[in-house]
């Protein structure tokens, strides 16, 4: 993996969901975060500071990490001259998107000249196998969501946080960049040939003891036509014995197609179990994550509890609340 | 592509399941097959002609076609010999399978030798976009089925084939190696990257005329815990107005999981559906296709006939009967 401490690069991202890398990145190992770099018209903001290059450099960072993610993961060409000033600066420069540093020419070049290294962690460094089915010792948790980018990640990053703290044994198992810029190692889901994708989560989650639990970071949603191969994919591979539903309240339609509605929780809980429930019949749905960051707080919780009477199960916004209730649902399992 | 005749190569297929790459191109092309070339301890045959490799070359074969297709799609060592022994009496060589001949030395350099071509149909060509899961006309029919290898690219060629004696408009989709063999084009679906694979499906069923059908040729079962997520893909990139359900009676457990068992055709009708009308809310399931090869005959008639009547729509075996009435019902949508 490579070197800390990071300067976040968000470049020209249109909105902060187009930077949920970076974010995700800072909210759980701000202390390996030294600023951010953001580009002219870039609408996302960490509120941390801005630094330029030669700054962040001054203030020991390390790797300058792409925390901007557009459509099909692209390397931008307006990217470009930053990404080669930081390299010439000496950084290194690691990043998740499809599209690999080390398949740009400019980059490669500058990188040879200055001695420093492209980290490319979206590729998979795993010949991972088909998936057997094979019932797995040990527990599993995955998080699925009514659509993209609703907070799968976080919800898993904070069950597991809450369950360290509460000296359980558990472990992230991240399946997307960021995540695996955060723990340091997983799958990249979204880049694995589809007929190991279910091989690849099954690889991630191996036998364990009776009382461990694998936190699976969900990827997509079943019901996103963009991404639901994937997604479904973590659902027979994870082999879940409890599942989270996460979900967005204030969407107007699904992430990337406007002509598309999320599905409700009731939909999301059904389908999902009912899929779940192909490798292990005892998988339940034991609570629901709801990410109310646009929501006003007491809008946010009159709806997490009419949420709780609808489903009677706990529903609550880990970021604001804690997971702690999602950990005790989990621990009846 | 490549240039027929085939000599089709059996190699040490176990089963004739392993072979039904080679069964698939012989029944749908059968005027560009000269025979079969089976190697000791193989299990499967196609009642073909048996030829050598000179045999094969004297009969004007101009490709050795690898039809057998083994867990995880390696090039087996003990194939080597008669490979290299073919690209040496001049023949090209074609695979679909996951490992590539063109990444093995010892073909690449015979091949190199004699002025011989390996095609590797298992690479997409194409950079296929991300879904976007807008709304196309035209018609489609996606098979679907209770596990892997029951007959779904079977039962989408007749179904086409039939389309085309009854002069309606057609074309067959195919998103498997076989397919693509007979079809001369396609996506290999299981060849391709995660975030792409509903992208390549959509690119493969474009917007056409309002009363031209696609028969997409499926893959997988969203039973089957390796390639649900491939199915699912199918699902939600085919955007059907139609399924057709496919179904093997007599398989003992789901093909390479001994552990499970197949889902009943009212779990797969209402599971597909469902996942089906989140692109296409007027999907609709219009009949089942029936795989009876290891039945006897007059139990396989009853079996239908219950069927029918079990869940309201026809049930045929397409390879004995015929696809008339799965067409019929068809032109119903």
């Amino acid at each position: 993996m490579f070197e800390a401490p990071y300067l976040l690069f968000l470049g020209d991202a249109p909105d902060s969901l187009a930077a949920k890398m970076a974010q995700g990145v800072y909210d759980w190992r701000p202390e390996s975060t030294v600023g951010q770099l953001r580009m002219e018209g870039c609408n996302a903001d960490l509120g941390i500071t801005d630094l330029s290059i030669q700054d962040a450099v001054a203030a020991g960072a390390k790797t300058l990490v792409i925390g901007i993610a557009n459509r099909g993961g692209i390397i931008s060409e307006s990217w470009k001259s930053l990404l080669i000033e930081a390299l010439e600066a000496g950084m290194d420069i690691a990043s998740g998107l499809h599209n690999l540093l080390r398949d740009e020419p400019d980059l490669v070049a500058a990188a040879e000249k200055n001695g420093c290294t492209l980290h490319d962690v979206r590729i998979p460094s795993v010949n991972y196998p088909v998936a057997n089915g094979k019932k797995r010792s040990g527990k599993r948790c995955l998080a699925v969501g009514t659509d993209c980018s609703v907070g799968k990640m976080y919800t898993a990053l904070a069950i597991h946080r809450e369950m360290q703290e509460r000296g359980m044994k558990a472990t992230f198992r991240a399946t997307g960049q960021t995540g695996i810029l955060i723990e340091g190692n997983g799958v990249p889901l979204d880049a694995v040939v589809a007929d190991f994708m279910a091989g690849a989560i099954e690889w991630l989650t191996p036998d364990n003891d009776a009382d461990h639990w694998d936190i699976i970071e969900g990827q997509g949603s079943l019901f996103h036509a963009s991404y639901s191969g994937v997604t479904m994919a973590l659902v027979h591979g994870g082999q879940p014995d409890a599942l989270i539903l996460c979900h967005e309240p204030t969407r107007k339609h699904m992430r990337g197609l406007p002509d598309y509605q999320q599905p409700s929780l009731e939909d999301l809980r059904d389908v999902a179990l009912r899929l779940a429930q192909v490798v292990n019949p005892d998988c339940k749905v034991v609570g629901v994550s709801v990410n109310t960051q646009h929501m006003e707080e007491t809008a946010a919780l009159n709806y997490l509890k009419e949420l709780e009477a609808q489903l009677g199960i706990p529903a609550v916004d880990p970021f604001k609340q804690g997971a702690g209730r999602l950990v005790e649902a989990l621990e009846c399992v």
